[in-house]
């Protein structure tokens, strides 16, 4: 199984602050390289957790706050002067792409490789061989999209039983992995019986956002900007507090809840993570250049 | 005499690294808050180095170069936050006003404290009570300036010499001190003999530059992005030599010079400190959050 590896690279809201930077997170997998959000300082954190900043397939922006987007006209300068070839695909919300384009090209870029500005809509938005990836519309202040990482399932053979029946032959392999009933010596082989079905691991990423209806995942990343003293103003500002992330998480039979988008007031976020864990159990505090392999 | 306290923000060139942030540095004086460019992640190295993003009072960019303003979208997004009233003075070269308004600009920024933008021309381009700021035209591939920032001269009295003829009169000191000659009681007393004049300090900023004029001052911030190794590179993309700016440090005269704007192939820059101290021996390279009291 391929891993799929998490970096949080910056795990703050709105302001950086010592221990914490502006939102962005990485998964790697199978040779692809994606962002999610693109704050101030991404390209130094992707170097610091061991990342090449040019090696970024697609990157995927949230919302047209300062705080997701300021990082990207540094790492597209840093791409150029690596000498990228390939194109550079930015997802992002239709409102969001005329700024955002603004922003990248007010200093000029010369030589740049193809950039494809795609705005989104809510569905399949980026389909890969083994992955693909959702967006979900959010409650924010702004148009406010959320994304899910989505490994597809696949069939996994049954090597032993087929064996038996003396089946050795890669085409037919091929064609039960891919859920097709194959006849073979007058035997027929069905994928529920020669077949596993292994589920795809899911990753949501789900900031800026006031609790909201959002499909399962495996492991969540969602906004808790803020503990419960706080809760009106979460409200205020539709953003989430900690213990909402949790219901959120408890609500969609989660494995793992990563608290996520922390306020600079809260420099110890372990009150955050005992509000949380008094709803859900499988919950951790983000922070900067924490890796988890899924 | 008030410090001057120096630091180092960022110390990298183009592409920051692991271990140096991109073009900024500080200058706190008496209450004043100035920064030299603001390369992407300067508001997140401040923090570290202990100093508000909001405290500052005036932004010298030296040109239109990404890694010199990427962080200033950031840094005005948090004077924002943070509920900013006072003007920002932001003083650049007059080809670069309008891209790097777009930059600041691409993304709504509300409610937006004063920002005056300055076009600068050489010549002294802000006047303190105590220092002012001269610009000073390099040598590089786009338009660029650098800044110096320069203590102004002061006299100081000599209080034994005046108490000794029975002056005790803050009037009198007062215009003592601003070089004036003044008769009391009969006698002549001038500023030579009653004041010691007290060389005021200087820090020049030069990057991005080939080697060039500069005036003298006494701690030299100079581009450093090459080694001799790499002399016609340097040349070619309009930089200096570590040796080079030993040279110029020479010229002028200078008490300190710190290498600065170190290229990221340089991850070990012993060889620049050594090429440069075979011309020039009051030489260091500048790290990221060196502070230096002067």
């Amino acid at each position: 199984m391929q891993p799929i590896r998490l970096t949080f690279l910056g795990t703050s809201a709105s302001v950086p602050t010592k221990e914490r930077g502006l939102p962005a997170v990485h998964i790697s997998y199978n040779g692809y390289s994606i962002l999610f959000d693109c704050g101030e300082g991404t390209q130094r954190q992707l170097t610091l957790a061991g990342i090449s900043p040019t090696s970024i397939d697609a990157i995927f922006i949230t919302h047209l706050h300062g705080d997701h987007v300021f990082g990207l006209p540094g790492i597209i300068n840093t791409m150029l002067l690596n000498n990228r070839r390939k194109p550079l695909y930015i997802f992002l919300p239709p409102t969001a792409l005329r700024r955002v384009r603004w922003l990248v090209h007010a200093i000029p870029l010369f030589p740049l490789f193809p950039i494809a500005w795609i705005p989104v809509r809510e569905g399949t938005i980026f389909e890969g061989r083994e992955f693909h990836i959702e967006a979900v519309r959010l409650d924010h202040t702004t148009e406010t999209f959320g994304y899910i990482f989505r490994e597809k399932d696949r069939r996994k053979l049954l090597k032993d039983k087929l064996e038996k029946v003396g089946v050795n032959d890669w085409r037919i392999y091929r064609r039960l992995k891919a859920g097709e009933t194959v006849t073979w010596n007058g035997i027929e082989l069905s994928p529920e019986e020669y077949t596993t079905l292994v589920k795809g691991r899911s990753i949501g990423y789900f900031v800026d956002t006031a609790p909201t209806y959002i499909p399962p995942v495996d492991y969540l990343i969602h906004d808790s900007a803020f503990g419960e003293g706080e809760r009106e103003k979460a409200e205020e500002v539709k953003h989430s507090t900690a213990r909402q992330a949790a219901e959120v998480a408890k609500k969609i039979g989660a494995k793992k809840l990563f608290l996520y988008h922390i306020s600079p007031r809260y420099r110890d976020p372990t009150p955050l993570l005992e509000e949380a864990k008094e709803v859900f159990p499988y919950v951790e505090v983000a922070e900067d250049l924490m890796t988890v392999e899924l």
